[in-house]
């Protein structure tokens, strides 16, 4: 597949560039806010576009012709207020997902959070503005025409990863490091057992791609 | 109708309280968040209820039992920060739809805003990730089971209203007193042609009623 992957610069962002890269089944064409960012990634060897969350519908649709799917881990961070929180990930994630629509790129991949879909397990959390954009962006995918997997990681580490995961439709607290959030990503792609699917991820003792058949 | 009205405290909420008081066709419950702005709506003798947008669908589904409408007009307002905008003016609307899903209260007419639909025209705007906010809202209304009306008020002026307005589907810039926001809204509740419909609207020169037939 032609993959799309949105917050290429992020660190679950770049794990996937390296192993699209690396993988015989895939192309990726990593898009960044900035040329500085940009600079970088093509120095590398990475196909490269700028573009925006923040942008237009029309402008993401542009960056992503010829995409067959599109990868969205893009965060706006927690460096920036909840005005960003509103306007990328949730108004630029299903903005992403309109020009998904737009071009004809079928498959999407969302990159979410660990029970995003359960009010009651965030209703506490410090974090429950940003939980609340990622739950509604999850909603508008699902209702999307989108043949859609939502893969939502537990606590997010920079542990090296050992490629084996537990995944089911729910599971409570837990970590799991960014490398084998990325693993499991890029196995969805072609994986149908995940097709129209969410699951929660966390680090376990299962090998990703008998995990995500057994979901 | 049996009339659950979110947003009792707010300008335009004063004035719907007072239309359905004064009305034989419907009662009126009024939700406040606190039991200070509660003891006020009493002494008036308004039917009240302490219920807020941050707790769970349960909570307000107990509140709005045995209503057969709904009117969100609540607004987390401009004094608090954008975490209040995705905590009520996002998550506790669509909280407020799933509570209606649950007690069988199938009208549901939502206060949104003005082109909310058309990103494209709040893309500069001082208030686009309140924007943001609203347009969700109104898809997960349009999405829901609801039999809902998207009511999109321009610029809010405290003028008094003269019961004359503008309604398309489709409005550029403009303004419209409170009191003739919430005489439309009274006036959608029964009027059929406003069932499972959105529209803008302003102060013009058309009957309210007579404005909502032409829709």
């Amino acid at each position: 597949m032609n993959v799309f992957l949105i917050g290429a610069n992020g660190q679950v962002g770049k794990h996937i560039i390296q192993l699209l890269s690396d993988s015989s089944d895939h192309t990726v064409r990593a898009m960044v806010r900035n040329e500085e960012q940009a600079i970088q990634l093509k120095q590398s060897g990475v196909d490269t576009v700028v573009a925006s969350l923040e942008g237009s519908v029309d402008e993401l649709a542009a960056a992503m012709s010829g995409s067959d799917a599109v990868i969205f881990t893009a965060g706006s961070g927690s460096k920036t207020g909840f005005d960003k929180t509103l306007l990328v990930d949730l108004d630029g994630a299903v903005k992403s997902m309109e020009a998904a629509e737009k071009v004809g790129a079928k498959r999407y991949i969302m990159v979410s959070a660990l029970q995003a879909q359960n009010r009651e397990s965030w209703k506490n959390s410090p974090i429950k503005p940003y939980m609340v954009a990622k739950h509604y962006a999850d909603r508008m995918l699902i209702a999307s025409g989108l043949n859609y997997t939502i893969v939502k990681p537990g606590l997010l580490t920079n542990d090296p990863g050992n490629g084996r995961v537990q995944a089911s439709a729910t599971l409570s607290g837990g970590a799991i490091p960014r490398e084998d959030v990325a693993k499991t990503v890029v196995a969805t792609l072609i994986e149908k057992n995940t097709y129209r699917r969410s699951f929660d991820l966390l680090s376990g003792d299962m090998d990703v791609h008998e995990a995500l058949k057994l979901l």
